[in-house]
């Protein structure tokens, strides 16, 4: 998460048990069947009876009515306006969204989460009021390439420009060797965090720990200090 | 990243230096450009005309072309077989997108990873022999979910099912402590990593660092410990 | 005009010679052949190529492009950010008349004038960034129903919600009197500002002046006074 | 209006508290709207069902019915050959616009207004009988051409080819100058009717008035004088 | 032929010999084949290509153009307005039909003829100005209901109201007789005009021509007698 | 009517009050509609429900059924194959024209009339069992053009290749002159067989009647004698 | 059949009596009913309702339902996966053809055959897991070229690649001989099987058996003697 | 084969070594391609140039044109007519088949061979001319169904409706006995022809030939004595 929307996450209710999702797709139904499993109530509407019915049947969602949400008045009449946060998961449709959008937001409710199909769309939502807008197609896309092109880097946390957690292939040349005898610290500047055994990880590993070849390893520090691994 | 893919990243060339993109909607777009700018040679392909040429007028990709995945004859005489790694961007044509994963894989692609739409479309590409399939759609809104109703968690890294290391806003009742004072290891059985100042991250911050409300922490541990953080 | 779009109108340039207009349906046509016939300059653009050459051929255009104005890229080189007023006539596509004012609006073009379809539209267009929206079917239609039920009121010019000019059929009781005998002022509180004499008007008319049924006559004053002429 | 319509205008009958909308489209909603509020009796129709009750839920119209206007045997068991006065708001649909007005006109009603989109189809409705043609896409743009060319010139009220009252901003050079000192009957041949003060009008002000920067004033006069104003 | 159309050909010029076509279906391309082969010049116009070629490539018309004939210009271009007669052969498309007919009355052709596919559109056509309107289906299904219900009548001549020739089969109780013996006029009172024999007609047959069964006659007289006849 | 269908109607029975029409366009409500008003009993059929209600409406039909009428089975239930005469007047859908045809004609109706578009479809309809063909767009447009070409011949009765009867308008100097002094036998070779007055023929005029500018009369004989009318 | 496909049809248990059909177009509707005739049960589905009634009206199969074979849910309640054998008779939507192969599959019916429409459909059919596809349009093709070519050969029975049955009309030069005359055996190493006279086969005919142009002779013996055949 | 197809078959010149096929989709290429693999010369047609053009590049034909076959003109054109032998491979578009088979025979083809897709298509095409029908997908459908319910028997081939050969799985019973021992002639009145063995064929197998599970036989005999065997 990037940290410039510290802002909108701190104004977000910890005590909030009910989200409304307006739009039925492919993420609409995830983040709905998510927040189903994790015991919140939730709310699903779609313009298409056939979505809704298909989301009560799959049991991905307590709630969901069949609804046109260009029109303020079938939003109000349904309740959604009551919400404290409403996610707008409408990716293709660009102007039903920025629509919705605008109407969620004249309707009073406070944290409205919007998906974007593209840039323009993204900057439109801005316009219109969304607080918060994500682009998952976007950045799926950036995340694919960065590992396709560090295939030993598993996984990547960003802190900041400069810091970094990444989860990483053992490189063949620690296989092998303890973690006392690699000497992470003193040699790359970064702290070793975990390493995996089994498809588990011990966390804090003793110095004794001897690392192998196929399994991963989590390291903290900044990236280029990263960069000299040798993967 | 799931420890189920090692396999699948660790047959990754580290030396690979070019990729072939096969459709050109919001993710292929997306890896592309996020290829280029990192340097590295891409071929990108799509059915339609329109794309390709919007492709080569942004300057996302060096090289792009009009062909039909679904005919072989077209792959291979763009050359698409000769590549290590090609990446099938098709997400809304099911059909086209199993095709042209038969197509490329029959062709001697080691390296296929595909983008699915629904978990039937995910079955099929595994059947037609994709080695990697990304759903980005599912995910990130399983994502979202999960932050919305975790505000205070910003960001988290699951290392394996019962350990993580997540990115946290302060707590309201750690706001004006030191990091000693916290005592978070014993208490919480956890480790601090690192904490934000200023939109920068300090790693393995000074006992005697004061934490604020409003910044960020970073902490290393097993869930059942992360869950009695007071968030 | 409302007197609430005077900012808009202040702030426009009077040496102003050149307009570029978006969209050559029926709205933008009669701009831009209105903006012809004065003298001014007009680049005219529309997405459909038939268009652009009937606007050519019709003579009511010094210069006409076809181009996707949803493409910033585009409008840039055609020339469109360097004019000082751009009107956007794209009424009944929503989302192509909103990413047009958009783009218009960040290519730092200061005076946009938008046409709205819809009350949704007219707020979007708002949000974007428009300086003025003009919503002529919705004026037209009230326009009329005014007319058709006070079909002695030709025409009216609303000063402010209090007074108004209208112009009125002579009523069949001031057939055949002079202004003097009339004595509008003392009577009704208005001035009577000219009367029509074979489909010309005289101004400040002569009190010897007779007015004759089936003639008009123009009056101003606060509207209470005005519905108590007898029409 | 112009003095060519007088005619028509002097035939529609004063007492007159019903009419009829064919079309519920932009404009006819419009009309149909400012007609309730005024507080007539207004029947409306559209072909589509969903619109007729989108007019009757929005409570623009007292009664609505979906009906085919092309067939005459719809438009008699509707009433709509007893009304006095028809407004044909079917704008895109030429071939319905003018089978409807024929329909009308054969049915024996005395006023039939019809808005037309083009000019040809203005002329068709002439033909086929149309009392009274309005054509507000053509008329609003040619409207705001003019005001943009004149932005001084708020709005515009043609008497006849030779004399005009006209609303603009108080010309720099007048400003801080009283009525008495402007002189604008000696030098200009024009009668200053109005100032605005404060959002207001004020009728005939005094010689002592003082104008200023950004607010209007309302003159009568011939075109020639009106365009020797310092605007 | 109606004899209320007699004012319409009368007016039509004995020594024209070139016609214009316009519409290249079913009904123009009869029209248009025929003239040709009588030896008349045709221009014929279609707003499809691939008409124009076919009437080309069939040589059922010496030229042939592809035009718009909505627009007023290109018709005035094609040199359609030249012409003493033309031939407007929409018949499916209303509109088109009657802006095109409208177009050539304006444009100053004195003899319009215009095909129509209902009552309403003959009434339009009429109303825009065409001089003759033909309507074959419905011609047509009149003649073939009258022909089942009397197949004996072969054909029929209608002179007026009252009076007819009809060609018909010879009545079996006419069969060997001759046409003294038959006596049609004193016991008809019908004039035998004709008979068949051998697929060939004899005029004014002699009265010791016997009839035979299977052969045709034609007689001339009024309806009521006509009735008479043992058919 | 042309004598190579002699054989046809002379098959028909005089006695028959029944007729199905299958196919409610233009041509087939024209056949209902006459055969309705001469007394006859019909069934028409149509594919659309649509149409077969505006046929009941209109009452251009006693009975009316919706049936697809490629469907053997509906035909057989609906009792179509129970008639005597079967018109098809399906014209611009050739399949399901052909098609009813054959199930018609394999469903034992003897007499089966069917409507062509083309030279095609007439061709596949006798070949598929049709018992007599109509093309009336295409007898309409021969019709008309001969009819434009000779303006003063009003209607025309062919016999055969070499006689014929013809309406035409009196020739200018024919204008002031009896019956007695035309001599049109003596110079013709032909027999005049009326001549109209006020609307009306009178057959067989005296020869003393006089001949009038822009009134008709009726000849018969050979075509080689009428050409040399001076028309 | 080929016997590489021995396995498939071993497997199949020869006391089934019940078929699922999926898919009622005309390969569907002939499995069908050729089933219905031969006293199976079977259970025939499609996705269009009419379909479904149609097959049910038609008498060729017990039961029929509509569902959407893409959904696993569907065919679960339908009872399909109880089935021994399904047939998947989808062949113009391949992607409804694999998806509905691979839930017959995952809901483990045991053998299922499925019918291709290309070549890449097959291979996709393989790999989804069909255990039988079958190609009929292909194959009829290559039979049909064949038949053309050699039209003496009027059927043909590939026993392996070496040896076949064929049934052949009787060459001109055998006429009028005795099967001990033709030492067919001898000359050409051929068994003859059968001899048909008056649409009837004779097996093992008497060697003083005349064979005759026209009829029909069955052989069998490896291709390269056949070919040696004066055909 | 029926029998019935004799003549057909009989009047095909055996030295034919051109065949013209129109219509490229899955029968029309399968019918070209074995035609061009066995040496013969094909002209293929389609009235799409994507068809044609894959037709070439795939190299399953020598010549192909792109045209239209139900334009007479343009079969005459590409020589079509001088063929001995054309195949109508148009399945699904009923009209153009029908159209197309009716200018071939017009055209004076003396052997036309068309494909119906239904049972009254096949009757049309017979109407029409075609001299030979064949309805693959009928077919392949009868056949599945036969074999899927008679697993044992592999392939059948009847020589008239009371005598056939079949080829069938070695019944269990069966196993491991010599043909000697069998006496299939004696207990069954069936000659055994052929044993497979290793996927090969054994004509007239030695009475010392032992039989084998999972292997195949082929009998010829009248069927009511193959119902018999133990399968």
């Amino acid at each position: 998460m990037n940290l410039s929307s510290l802002g909108f996450f701190r104004s977000l209710r910890k005590d909030n048990h009910q989200f409304a999702v307006i739009g039925l797709g492919r993420f609409g139904r995830s983040v709905c069947s998510t927040l189903h499993q994790l015991g919140y109530q939730v709310l699903a509407t779609d313009i298409e009876e056939k979505r809704v019915s298909e989301a009560l049947n799959d049991e991905i969602v307590g709630h969901a009515l069949q609804l046109d949400s260009t029109e303020p008045g079938a939003l109000k009449e349904a309740g959604v306006f009551e919400f404290d946060t409403v996610i707008i998961a409408i990716g293709n449709y660009i102007q039903e969204s920025i629509i919705t959008t605008l109407n969620v937001k004249e309707g009073g409710v406070p944290h409205v989460v919007a998906k974007a199909s593209s840039e323009v769309h993204r900057k439109l939502l801005k316009r219109v009021g969304a607080d918060h807008v994500v682009f998952p197609e976007y950045e799926a896309g950036c995340a694919l390439a960065r590992t396709l092109t560090k295939p030993s880097i598993l996984d990547r946390f960003d802190l900041d420009p400069d810091h970094s957690i990444v989860e990483l292939i053992v490189p063949d040349e620690f296989h092998g060797k303890t973690v006392a005898e690699l000497q992470i610290r003193s040699r790359y500047g970064l702290n070793l965090l975990a390493v995996s055994q089994d498809g588990k990880f011990k966390i804090n590993p003793e110095p004794t720990k001897r690392l192998e070849r196929g399994s991963a390893m989590v390291v903290i520090g900044c990236n280029r200090d990263i960069n000299r691994l040798p993967i």
